[in-house]
């Protein structure tokens, strides 16, 4: 077949590191790659007495078709749920129920780019949000952060240089793929510029509620005055991924745009999986089902950062995360993690390079590595190999 | 806000129908709007059962992450299916499970639509199609029909006129608006010239197993030799479509690129929702139940269709499908069906008026009717009133 494409087929190619991580799949594989969820946390009793239940009362209902937005009360339990963790002011008819936050990042895309258009971003962000909006073509400027987030001078440098930039895509809260968090101030600095300059910033927002420590920072949508900040939160890290619910929380004026173009794109997000949150929502306290999977991630966190500690050669930098699914490590400039991820692979135990993590290409000695989903003696074990495997690229 | 949007989101207009439509949401009207299977068909009691042994056997699995291309055993029953109805022969590793088939129109055209691309096809076509398809800034150039489906040599000539069209966009059985079921010869002279321009096919076959007749005519992808037959089915019109659940069956080469953009949009479709169908197709027979569905839809189709014989005054066509949810009305030139549908919700009847079927506009004066959502007695009493409504203009 001769068929010609979309030219944006040029940009979208399948990564090689996703074909190496096919090999780990193996059950004896420990793997670090994923940001998956522990999946003994899922309530599955839970859901079998719920899933009746929805069944029993609203049958026809949850197997039928809906409204593009959203069931009602859902939408109107996520707008209550922001508004007292997060000290927003939004209401149900902010709410849009997505098909996970995945689809937010795509929705964003076609709403604001064009061809060659300027996307702000952290350097390093996140690989779905990439690969989302690459399909419409943007040129991402990437802005250098450290532990506290972006590095706010540098990030007025990119306004100055890109004053057309359409979007300024974050994660503020314990970032894909470093872990890392933004301080206040950082988060202040970043809203003053966005005011100024009148740009939409996209708040990614799926592991705020993993948080290790006391209290959260305000998140971007509660420190905005402007009505700039789109907000994308989700089910997937608190809940299930498997449902596939997420939400964008939008202004009006720009709500309407992301409900037209969610009809589009397929028409609303599964009726049964929203009658079934709904519900859970309803008959149990999620607030307890986070804490308990915030706590298990913590000690695991605990468990990778102690075993790094002891295992990973002098020269290896590595960060200790107050929340999320991932720690991020800076092996000695010269080291291809590519490379290391092979020979990991040999000794059963997987990373993501994060290279991948940079859209501008380069950052080859840096690498993800996910503690959420490994039991602890796992983690420990998995982190000995690797630690042996980093050493021998260091002789 | 003064913020900057896509240019594409000049486009994209939310519908004045669509907002008089939300008028008819209330449980009095009698509406033949919708393209809505009849809840009453849908099986919750066996729901009930599969939810739990799914969560009983494999609780974690199905609320966890999965492949973007779909549960592989789910993949295989849709290939065997296929092969078995239609004579096909794919392969699981053909098939890509997507969020209801609408989603398959929207990926199509972020895989083969630059801004400007000419899109074939029916005249008219499928209203959710023209809106995923259009975000990518396409023309579409509407090819003449008649009964029998599309006029070979208006395509021949659309050809001639647009020899770098990229996509030719079908709905071969049971179209969605008109209702029609293409011949074998327009299946065949589609697929000839499709094959002499080397121009892929995308057959939307959403109501293919909706038929009242003996047996069907062949898939165009069953006509094919050249693997430019790109297939979307789904689950909404068989089974449930609040599960949203459909397929795209592409050949390989395009299938990885289906793939690779399904990735980037929603990761993958509910892992619940995939075991549930796939355990419901292993339970139950899910030929039985669309002989029930289609059993009653015919019987819905002949009511709807001798009210209309009855009530609908000379001077109005209309015709009597052979399969699927709608019928279609095509009123005398000058009369505009939206002002038509203005009146019919003053008296508690609703359908949608044909102009918006028609990428191009014009063709106000159609209309589609829908028979599967509502009982005989409501037929019979909304085609009554409908036929008080059209003979009020035809005075």
């Amino acid at each position: 077949m001769t068929v010609t494409l979309a030219s944006r087929m040029q940009h979208m190619k399948a990564s090689e590191i996703r074909e190496l991580l096919k090999l780990t799949e193996r059950p004896e594989v420990i793997s670090f790659a994923g940001g998956l969820p522990a999946p003994e946390f899922f309530p599955v009793e839970e859901m079998k007495s719920i899933s009746l239940e929805v069944l029993d009362r609203a049958g026809r209902k949850a197997l039928q078709y809906s409204t593009t937005e959203g069931h009602a009360p859902l939408r109107q339990k996520i707008a209550e749920r922001m508004n007292r963790t997060q000290g927003t002011s939004v209401g149900a008819d902010n709410i849009l129920v997505i098909t996970g936050s995945q689809q937010g990042a795509d929705l964003t895309g076609k709403l604001f780019l064009d061809e060659g258009d300027v996307v702000l971003c952290e350097s390093p962000t996140y690989l779905g949000a990439i690969n989302a909006l690459r399909a419409y073509g943007p040129r991402f400027v990437e802005v250098p952060t450290d532990d506290d987030g972006m590095l706010i001078p540098d990030l007025e440098k990119a306004l100055a240089a890109h004053p057309n930039a359409k979007l300024l895509y974050v994660i503020p809260d314990f970032q894909n793929p470093s872990g890392r968090c933004w301080s206040l101030e950082r988060r202040q600095g970043l809203m003053e510029l966005a005011r100024k300059h009148q740009l939409p910033v996209v708040e990614d927002s799926p592991y705020r509620d993993l948080c290790f420590e006391a209290s959260s920072l305000p998140s971007l949508m509660s420190l905005d005055r402007d009505n700039l900040v789109i907000h994308l939160g989700t089910f997937s890290k608190t809940f299930c991924p498997g449902l596939r619910l997420g939400w964008v929380t939008a202004p009006k004026g720009l709500y309407e745009k992301y409900v037209l173009l969610k009809q589009g794109v397929d028409l609303h997000s599964s009726t049964m999986s929203q009658l079934l949150l709904d519900r859970y929502l309803e008959r149990h306290d999620i607030e307890q089902n986070i804490a308990r999977i915030t706590a298990a991630y913590r000690a695991r966190r605990d468990v990778m950062h102690a075993a790094m500690t002891r295992e990973f050669p002098a020269g290896v930098r590595f960060n200790r995360p107050q929340g999320g699914l991932f720690l991020w490590v800076e092996l000695p400039e010269g080291i291809d993690s590519r490379d290391v991820l092979a020979a990991a692979i040999q000794r059963d135990v997987a990373f993501v390079p994060g290279g991948c993590f940079f859209p501008n290409g380069g950052h080859h000695h840096t690498m993800r590595v996910n503690y959420s989903n490994m039991p602890e003696d796992r983690i420990e074990e998995g982190v000995r190999r690797l630690g042996s495997v980093i050493r021998s690229f260091l002789r």
